[in-house]
């Protein structure tokens, strides 16, 4: 059987750094992984308890494709909460994770061979989701001046249908300001784009709170996970919020591609939403982590890193370092025993000269990974 | 903001009357519900204590693309259970149920415009998913005289780069034999027609076993699930088996567009594979239930049934009764109090004069069901 042309989508480059880093291990090397996209920590207690329990009585049969009506009014009060937003819940709709999110949203609002926009760096795959659903990727260089995020004079003259902004961004960890988000939103507007928020750092910030898409316009695709903050990645439970006169369509396309998002995380991720204790501690660990980074990169010599307001990632210019992101993330792997991303997967063209860093793990590791990293990077610099 | 062209699909009909059903249920009115396409069970006791257990341990973060190693090999020596078959587990994609399935099967198959073919009267979401990924579907009315199963000779002259088929089908619960799938398969096959199997109802049988198309072919796709046999639906966990030549395309399409199935799930269903006595059981209530429709239903006057080799539906041809299998549906709810769906969801033409019994329930809801389709038929004859 053949193949068919948009079937054929790019690999991933740090499937190349993390097999690496698994056949290391293998071999029993100690490996400090700076280099996963996911909490070490498990979902919150209260969810696992609340999924155990429902284990003993409900069937955990198909539920309506839009998700559990009480998973949506908790989703909404949500947005109260954290944005002080009345939101319908009749406007959320559960997805299996952000990737359903991003399948549904591309489908109900794009046709094939339309021009989707996204920030470069970015989400790598935003672009490959898209060439499978018969779209065109349109990378947009996001400037350092500002922040590695969009701005409306990077997109002046683009054709587009759609454009994709993450806030905080997925590998810089920028925020997009309220102005900066307002004067996107508002030039997508007038020139009939759609525009897609992809809010699934929320939750994860060190400074002032991210501002959500729709504290500025209804008329917006806004997608969010339980993965991150929640600590759920592996549950595949996220959300949409969806304009009023858009979730009919959402719900029939839901209702045949994916008749409903997984039972069991939906009855994890309501009780999820009330274990704000945990969650906060989990931050508090992120924010020491991020504090212990920017004092120990910098000593290890990667000096010049993007202003990191959320997320768990550090993304670092290394261009005075390597033209090679690769080989020196293989390089850093071998030497220090530090697995790190190359820019590679998040920017086709610059990535050559960065890497991410995660600090999603605990704070010992952390610790001994910038340790390993600054006794490595000592011993290269006199090599 | 606009909604694609893809994004608009047909609506359920079914949802109209799970609507009825839900509102007479609300309103106090005791409903048997044989139009559900569910077991009423939940997943077996040992899926359910090995998650149970996993939750205490494990963060249950991302999996690998493909599934857990050990469910693959688990899914793999399935097919050497049921069928006699060696299958290679690196063949063996693990998804987030079937619908993941389709979605991956369609993507890494199917270009933007291309023709697919599937058998009607058949499982409605195929048409709309294809729809959705800009696919045009071609359906081919299969006849009685073939057991509601396409042959070649429906599709001899008709343009298409697949063909979709289901044994046991969903609605009519019909088998094609090894050569009647044999020869399915030897016809896309000299066309290089791509040939998908959705092998769903499998492990639901009342005399013999259903053939896998892996049986016959290695150039196939076949679709499966732990929804049905396993009693696992609303878990959202299923599979897929691809081409040794396809299995590195699939996965990069999953990494992008799911990132992994859902890992609670993943867990449950390994310890699923496991639980043979419990879902034997199911089968027993099953294998019971059909019995006393085959006998109840043409007592209340349902006279015309396709063969229910396997599944559990029973699809009558109504054409006797009324024209209209929508407002008679809507007829039964009101007179009778059993839910049942009319068949124009499976076919839009024949559909009309098509009723689809399901006989998932608890064998009391199905004698109680018959007891109530036979005293409203014969005052329904009456008048």
């Amino acid at each position: 059987m053949q193949v068919s042309r948009r079937g054929i989508v790019d690999p991933f480059i740090v499937m190349d750094v993390m097999e690496a880093a698994r056949a290391a291990e293998a071999a029993g090397r100690h490996i400090i992984h700076m280099e996963v996209g996911q909490p070490s920590t498990p979902a919150p207690a209260g969810a696992r308890v609340a999924l155990a329990a429902a284990m003993d009585g409900n069937a955990l049969g198909y539920t309506v494709a839009l998700g559990l009506p009480e998973l949506r009014a908790g989703i909404a009060a949500l947005y109260k909460r954290w944005y002080g937003v009345d939101l319908n819940p009749e406007r959320v709709v559960v997805t299996a994770g952000s990737s359903a999110a991003f399948l549904l949203a591309f489908t109900a609002l794009f046709d094939a061979g339309d021009r989707v926009a996204l920030g470069e760096p970015g989400y790598p795959s935003y672009r490959q989701i898209l060439r499978a659903l018969s779209l065109e990727p349109v990378g947009i260089p996001a400037s350092e001046a500002n922040r590695l995020q969009p701005v409306p004079a990077d997109l002046e003259g683009v054709a587009m249908r759609g454009l994709i902004v993450a806030s905080p961004g997925n590998p810089s960890g920028t925020m997009l300001s309220r102005e900066a988000l307002a004067d996107l939103i508002g030039f997508c507007d007038q020139r009939g784009v759609s525009f897609v928020s992809d809010e699934i750092y929320h939750g994860l910030h060190y400074g002032d709170r991210a501002v959500s898409a729709l504290e500025i316009s209804d008329d917006v695709y806004v997608i969010n996970s339980f993965s991150k903050y929640f600590s759920m990645t592996g549950w595949r439970i996220g959300w949409m919020v969806v304009p009023e006169d858009h979730v009919r369509i959402v719900e029939r396309l839901a209702q045949n591609m994916f008749i409903c998002p997984p039972h069991a995380s939906q009855i994890a991720a309501l009780a999820a939403l009330d274990c704000i204790d945990e969650l906060e501690a989990n931050r508090a660990v992120y924010a020491e982590n991020r504090r212990l980074m920017l004092e120990g990169l910098p000593k290890a010599g990667f000096t010049r890193l993007a202003p990191p307001d959320g997320a768990f990632y550090i993304y670092a210019d290394v261009s005075d370092l390597t033209e090679d992101s690769l080989g020196f993330a293989a390089e850093i792997l071998e030497g220090a025993g530090v697995a790190v991303t190359p820019g590679l997967d998040f920017d086709p063209v610059r990535g050559a000269r960065r890497l991410r860093f995660s600090y999603a793990r605990s704070t010992a590791d952390i610790v001994e990974g910038l340790r390993r990293l600054q006794v490595f990077m000592a011993g290269r610099a006199q090599a």
